[in-house]
């Protein structure tokens, strides 16, 4: 997907959250939005969001010095949905139909994105995985899923974000996780997860782990290490959670299956569908 | 109040929707929004946000060739307002307090605000009304208002926007209309109410009106007519509607009540206050 106008400001909102997580410093909080208004003006509109917000960071981490300024809202992400896994592992086991429960539970843990919006409380996201029990499923059907990840010996699970990569793994419990090799970050960037909170979450314990050897805000395969890029070609089902690498991969070969939680007006007008929508989307 | 850097990417938000109010041509939103990031950049975060705003409206202008792109949301909120004028107003003449009822229609009123969100829909302007009869009325209180024009001889009402015209009417057929001025905006500036709209509201037939020599979406005494400035100096008492004018007034001297809805966080932190709350608040 292209990076469409209205992006541009959300952007340079992005970039003041992420110099306050750094830093308390003020003089640098305005050091880095005019950078950022600058970076701004001259971006190529034709690359993705994820690679306009994984410039700008590098840039931020430049100015402020700190290179993980979400390392505190990450944690609290993987805690705070840590403390929720019980109960709603045992709700999924429950459902009558507990791929579907997953999926839904992954696709609203999507709501934990710091890029998208400034700050995400607890009980914010408390109230979407509650909705999302009922919530409209948009797109492909979980049977169009079960079918896929059925003929796939080598599945390749995209992560988003801390906090809901524990969602993640309520999902991959359903699904045959000897099959699965799950990716996240290589680097810091906005509350993405990286190797760390895979652990956190308990994910290292269930899947191969790796990671792609990029900082984008998505998966921007330019960016990404050769070896992740080979891991991705030879999958034969792509798993791809969030709006970043949705943004990211929209217009990519392969088979993927896309779930995200819409959160902003421009993914919504690219998907036709409400901001808030759960989407379930298989690559056309 | 000085421009908060919180309101650097609103303003480039707000550049965006004025061009695309101007003009379908997206090679010039794309312009609009390049100029804007550089303008925001540059600017003297010491200045309030109208005054920031109205370099940034008039530069657009220049782009794109439309000086007046809100003229269409303009006329619609006013025959909006309207249509829910007559049911209002029988409404705050049967209440028990109608000068209180009309603080708090004038007061909902100020929803109609294109600067603060991209569009307000129809559904929401109604939904906001309604809930203005019984929700909590911060700062001052009615009485204080009350006490304040029973001294005054010479009150001159700041207008707001085209559409929340019309409930300020609702509010100064509750007060001494003799002793009113009402300001519009001289020229254009977003959906600022200038002259035609006082007419269409109604409001000319019930108290002089008179503009402000400018084209800032507030009151920014600088870029004001001299005439205006005299009318503002020698006033008893200003009732100020809405974000711009507490904004670019909320440090000035004289005997100013504010009535505002407040839309976006600055404004709610610069209160003290919640997102979407009520003021009627006295300057100290």
């Amino acid at each position: 997907m292209q990076t469409y106008l209205d992006c541009i400001p959300c952007l340079c909102r992005q970039a003041l959250d992420a110099a306050r997580f750094a830093t308390d410093d003020e003089a640098i909080h305005m050091q880095v939005l005019r950078r950022a208004l600058t970076a701004a003006g001259e971006m190529d509109m034709r690359q993705s969001p994820p690679a306009m917000a994984q410039k700008m960071h590098r840039l931020i981490g430049e100015l402020t010095g700190s290179h993980d300024p979400y390392a505190g809202v990450k944690a609290h992400g993987n805690e705070y949905a840590l403390a929720m896994y019980p109960e709603l592992s045992r709700r999924i086991a429950a459902a009558n139909d507990p791929l579907a429960a997953g999926v839904r539970m992954a696709i609203a843990g999507n709501i934990i994105d710091f890029g998208a919006t400034s700050s995400v409380e607890d009980a914010t996201i408390a109230s979407h995985i509650e909705a999302a029990w009922s919530a409209p499923l948009l797109g492909n059907s979980v049977d169009d899923l079960r079918a896929a990840v059925a003929g796939a010996r080598d599945i390749l699970y995209l992560g988003d974000n801390a906090g809901e990569i524990v969602f993640d793994r309520m999902l991959i419990e359903q699904l045959p996780a000897e099959r699965i090799t799950y990716a996240v970050k290589a680097f810091p960037v906005i509350n993405d997860a990286t190797r760390v909170d895979a652990e956190q979450a308990g994910l290292t314990a269930l899947v191969e782990v790796i990671d792609n050897g990029s900082d984008a805000p998505g998966t921007v395969l330019e960016t990404c290490s050769d070896a992740f890029r080979r891991r991705f070609a030879e999958a034969d089902l792509i798993i791809s959670k969030g709006q970043g690498n949705y943004e990211s991969l929209s217009d990519s070969v392969g088979d993927i299956f896309f779930l995200l939680k819409v959160k902003c007006k421009v993914i919504a007008q690219d998907l036709d569908c409400e901001q808030g929508s759960l989407i379930l989307k298989r690559s056309s």
